[in-house]
């Protein structure tokens, strides 16, 4: 009898592998649920449990948490290594010069009338905008005087308390008074950036670099040393400690939780490394964690600033990928660089405004923003999925896609031979955006990959990346 | 009869006269009213408008428009004249060191624990607190996903189009395409400033400088050059004629309408003169006009802007005056500039909050800005004059005060050896507010004078001006 079962489930496994072999179940297709396919096939609903835990140890099938049953993806995520080097990468720092085709690709990655596979924006429709429009009419109206009155140049108290608040989920515990409230996480980084350098200065970051940093990096005349990233662990701290023997660099950026572009997510203890080999030779690190929030797993990663002793750690985040983009709240926990924060964002534009402060520290406290979270990160983690198994269906042999564990934005990577650039132009003239790899880097490098926003998902998007994968084959050199 | 009636009306004039020289009757103080009068001293009402207008005549009563009589204050205004040249003014450009003494000044000035004669702030009783409380809210709700969604980086259309159809009111009617929203009329001149200069490069600024100013030129690493100006007429052109021919000039910086610190409002002859000259010399001009609306006479003075023939005025202002401080909504027109100046606000944080936008172009649509103006205009109006008028009246002999149009600071002047900077310690220790000459300039100058902030009027206020003026007395070296 014991046989009889044996191959009885083995049978049921044969046939829906035999289905995805021949491609009725394509990749990313969702299998029939164990009840049924327990009707359908007349068999029990154990037999079907074994029969898909078989194909599940074959690789052919995966469960998706409280979704049932899917293909899995054949698609190869890139491989665990950085980008083939460069000559001098990693020591030869580089003055910021964007040529016009990177600017204008830059513009045009977040054009809103492209079907937005481009820009890595968040879905505003997974916003709580009803939720907070009434938060700002209540606040607004419960005191209207202090409103419309300057908030302090550190941000209002509540919204600092309810940050420092969370901030604990993060392994770093804050208090509101280390905290700066910015016009979102971009100002942060850059009043940080202004805090401790000088043009000229010499700042490290992860490559592919997210190119609004390159944006402003440009502007305020710094150089950049481009550091060869993974997509599974980011920055190699090898050629960082080996860079910072070469060459003075007066800061590091790093997007720890969820890097944009490459997905990657630092383990605990190469963050812990990272911080010590900084601020052992005195370097401060502006951590940018706007993704944090957005891990698909059940705990939320730690922040580098967790591993802060010294002070050299400058916490940038906002509630832009989460809560109001249109807001314009950020924060910076700026460490021993503090007051002069404080100072510079005086400054440039005295204090960020009110209405929204308040709107969002309502909405922190009473609001549900757990909740909230819980809600967005599940569909994220479902669509980052959904476009996955999709570039994996309709573009060609040999294409990888990073399988990033939090955040909205896929790498994608294709032989060498491949010209993103020119899929780039293609799809503008079809109405699509995707963000090329050259834009990641002042090099040469990631001239055949491309970055994909899996923010929005819908029939139109399907069917925008399969008219991509269809015109891939034509820019291969 | 007719040299009887004459002789009757001078009786009336030479009576109230009297009164007023012995005391009776002091400067600022409010004379019976015509019909009062003439109650009082059973002559016709026609008796005492002919003694008042004798009065007038010989300077010693004022009509005060929908008031009535006052007497006139006796106070000086400064001279008409720059501040005594100092070596190599207006010729030698300075970088900008601020000493501990004026950071520190300028750090307590707005301190809002002070009786607030101290910072240029509007008052907020004076603002349409709930008005815009009910505008935010109903402008949230009824577009909720708009509000929470980034602005593009040049505003919100609806703003920037009540903002054009304004600004026929200052003589240059604007497109809404050619104004960029920034968040304050701070952040707009910072960001002119950057577009324009680079590190080492030299500003031109009417003397004494809005300190505020001093702040973010030293950050920028520019070198100022103060223009000698006068509190009637502004910037002496004839010493920027002169500096331009000794110094390369890149930017000229001028609050041209009720100029913070001095009150001055240019002529406009002089001001298409300013224009002229410097777009003659490719020299952009910044023109900060946030005192513009705020003209105590029935026209709203002509902005900078309105002379510029070759797109090099940068004009910027803001709400922050007469809507809401907190809110954070100023714009800029830059004319040439506006693709740089489009491309740093989103370099440095993308764009202004959404919902202050929206409520601040409601306002201007439907929450009766004009109205609003008027009242606030009027009510500026008054308390300029009777903070004018209570200096008179409790600073020592000597003492002068500028007599602004518009606005709502005050320039107060003493004999040489006055130390305002002991005076502003003094009043520190008994909590009020004042901003000493010398954190209005990078020289030697303005040590016996200071800068009174008219926005506010109570008994405490004037309270605060009978201890300030008695303290005056031991200031003198």
């Amino acid at each position: 009898m014991t046989a009889g079962r044996k191959v009885l489930y083995e049978e049921v496994a044969d046939r829906i592998g035999g289905m995805i072999d021949s491609g009725t179940y394509r990749p990313g297709d969702r299998i029939p649920s164990i009840r049924e396919l327990s009707g359908q096939m007349r068999v029990s609903a154990n037999t079907v449990m074994e029969a898909y835990a078989l194909l599940e140890n074959r690789g052919m099938i995966e469960a998706r948490p409280q979704s049932g049953f899917y293909v899995r993806s054949t698609i190869l995520e890139p491989e665990d290594r950085p980008a083939k080097r460069e000559e001098g990468e990693g020591v030869a720092p580089s003055p910021v010069i964007l040529d016009e085709v990177s600017l204008q690709v830059m513009r045009n990655v977040s054009n809103i009338s492209l079907v937005p596979l481009g820009g890595s924006i968040p879905n505003s429709d997974l916003l709580p905008a009803l939720k907070l429009s009434r938060m700002i009419a209540s606040e607004s109206r419960r005191q209207p005087l202090q409103s419309i009155s300057y908030a302090p140049a550190k941000g209002i108290k509540r919204l600092r308390a309810q940050i420092a608040k969370r901030s604990i989920s993060s392994g770093c515990p804050l208090s509101p008074d280390e905290i700066v409230i910015t016009s979102g996480c971009i100002e942060a980084m850059t009043l940080a950036l202004q805090a401790i350098c000088r043009p000229g200065d010499t700042v490290a970051i992860g490559s592919p670099v997210y190119y609004t940093f390159l944006n402003f990096i440009q502007w305020l005349g710094l150089k950049v040393l481009e550091i060869p990233s993974t997509p599974k662990e980011g920055m190699s701290l090898e050629v960082l400690t080996y860079a910072i023997r070469q060459t003075p660099i007066s800061a590091c950026i790093c997007i720890g939780n969820f890097n944009n572009p490459l997905g990657s997510l630092m383990p605990d203890e190469k963050k812990r490394e990272l911080v010590r080999l900084l601020s052992r030779h005195d370097i401060p690190l502006i951590e940018d964690d706007v993704y944090g929030e957005l891990s698909f797993g059940a705990v939320r990663p730690t922040a580098l600033k967790s591993y802060d002793e010294k002070g050299m750690v400058l916490h940038c985040s906002s509630f832009s990928k989460t809560v109001a983009p249109g807001y314009r709240v950020g924060w910076i926990a700026p460490g021993r660089y503090y007051q002069k924060i404080k100072q510079l964002k005086t400054l440039f534009n005295i204090a960020t405004a009110t209405p929204t402060q308040m709107a969002v520290a309502e909405f922190l406290a009473n609001g549900g923003y757990d909740h909230h979270l819980r809600t967005i990160r599940r569909v994220y983690a479902r669509q980052v999925t959904q476009l996955r198994d999709s570039v994996g269906r309709y573009f060609p042999a040999g294409t990888r896609v990073s399988r990033p564990e939090g955040g909205f934005v896929l790498w994608v990577e294709l032989p060498d031979r491949f010209d993103a650039l020119k899929l780039y132009e293609m799809a503008l003239a079809e109405g699509i955006g995707i963000a090329p790899g050259r834009i990641f880097t002042l090099g040469e490098k990631y001239g055949n990959c491309f970055r994909l926003n899996a923010a929005f998902w819908s029939e139109e998007i399907e069917r925008a990346v399969k008219t991509l994968g269809g015109m891939a084959g034509g820019c291969f050199e």
